[in-house]
């Protein structure tokens, strides 16, 4: 194999509950990249479209993960990078994280699968922490697993992968505003109550046992957060009517996407994840914001090749 | 049926990451009782063996919980009571619990099974209450549905039953020193650390996960407690020993039952477990300080009849 397209889908983190932990694939929108064998080393980006990122490798989250892997396995071989990208930077669907994610499950494709998933993983942090300083593997872990993933621990770096129960499907609108990840993380308090953070860990774990068990009632009842939404969701004008909306609508539940701004819900059926985008439409419609929807079902392949030669 | 004989076993409540949410059901420690139905409507007391408690209803666990089954059901009858105690009380392993959820089963049966489980949780809270002055289900909830339980809520009362790996052994310690309830909770933070929280909620997602996959490493990864564990363990005599000779023989993860004083751990094995109390007995055989230590299978089954006439 010389030359792989692959597809790098969005992914959504935190999951209400589950702050810097759990993590979901998205299927209906992601990046698609083509990554060529070259005879010379290192990595050369060659076309960028669809984002402004930068060329240079040292740089750009794509060259520096896939520099990782390469330096990993001792390839005899460098890559030329192409990069088509169809997530927003700053969406807070993982669109840096996509193109980590992306190209390091390409690379391990070119290399002949050496690697495991989480490994995978660990360079695709590399690659993320050019994006947002820290390497951290909420969007990756989906990415590379596909379906719900619980990122137990960073260091050492612990993925539980979740079972997908096969009815659930994500509404996602991305409001087109601009938070800062810096902003978002400086909001957040250093102290939490005791009591808050009860519940949510009770939330965790019967969220991972309805994942276990399709059981759509308790995943519901489970998608709360009393520690970071009511911070966070200040900054993403119309939070509170969006989520109305989507709940209204039948979503099973919903939350803030990564950091924001994008907002996701779950629901049994694409019916209903169909009727939660029309609402969430009709009020965004009247905000002046400019926005996307996406409706998806949960990726449980995670990145995937296009075609390879 | 008129008389009905009951084993009540003795519980494990927090199971180290999941404080005020988790609990599992012992099985080789618990109590006895006799509840036979009697014309006279009510509750009397008629015996108690092996713990110096109140025979006045109104204070009694079981009275208590007895009264309130009996009430909900419009019982034609009242009962009366006889406690064989072998739990004992204060040793942090759901003495008083064993007394509620043991009677309210025992009425069930006698009534003809009208209550589901949720529902003999909440009469067997009423006489938890008694004891503790709250209306807690860490305890009840594993003696009354067996296995581990994830009590998500309590208000409205949320019970999931978790499934037990076969191979998953106690041992729990007792040391027989007396820590008041009252003390216990008021050594406890009232906000913690956003970081170490993600930690905890990270683990219950994790526990639950290994849960359902009969992971034992993944089990012994999350049997980790960074909120709780530090300040309650101090009002634990060597603590950090029988910790360390836990760990050392080969258990996969320790902690303090309910809010102690006993230690629980749990291992993969019989053998290991056996393995574990050989090696906390040494230690405590040292200290002067007389303690129990009970080795048991998971209890799947919670509350079970001994006989019936």
């Amino acid at each position: 194999m010389n030359e792989i397209k692959i597809f790098s889908p969005a992914t959504v983190a935190n999951v209400s509950c589950g702050f810097d932990v759990l993590g979901f694939c998205l299927d209906s929108i992601g990046d698609e990249m083509v990554i060529r064998k070259t005879l010379e080393k290192g990595v050369k980006i060659s076309k960028i479209e669809g984002a402004d990122l930068p060329y240079e490798t040292n740089k750009n989250v794509a060259g520096v993960a896939a520099l990782a892997i390469l330096e990993a396995s001792n390839a005899n071989f460098g890559v030329e990078i192409e990069i088509y990208k169809k997530i927003k930077p700053g969406s807070g669907i993982g669109s840096s994280s996509a193109s980590a994610s992306g190209v390091v499950f390409a690379i391990n494709e070119l290399l002949g699968k050496p690697f495991n998933k989480e490994q995978l993983t660990l360079f695709g942090m590399k690659g993320e922490a050019v994006a947002s300083g820290v390497e951290h593997a909420d969007n990756v872990a989906p990415g590379i697993f596909g379906g719900f993933t619980l990122v137990k621990s960073v260091n050492p770096l612990r993925i539980i992968g979740l079972p997908t129960p096969t009815e659930l499907y994500a509404t996602v609108i991305h409001p087109k505003i601009e938070i800062k990840t810096s902003e978002a993380r400086a909001i957040l308090p250093k102290q939490v109550n005791l009591s808050d953070a009860i519940k949510q860990w009770a939330n965790v774990g019967s969220l991972v046992s309805g994942l276990y068990t399709s059981d759509y009632d308790l995943i519901a009842d489970s998608l709360n957060d009393y520690i970071i939404e009511p911070f966070r969701s200040q900054l993403i004008p119309h939070f509170d009517k969006v989520k109305n909306a989507m709940m209204n609508a039948g979503a099973l539940g919903c939350g803030i996407s990564g950091s924001g701004p994008s907002i996701f819900s779950l629901s049994k059926g694409l019916g209903t994840a169909n009727k939660v985008a029309k609402e969430i439409n009709k009020i965004y419609s009247k905000t002046g914001i400019e926005f996307d929807i996406h409706v998806s079902k949960i990726n449980t392949e995670g990145v995937r090749i296009v075609n390879s030669e």
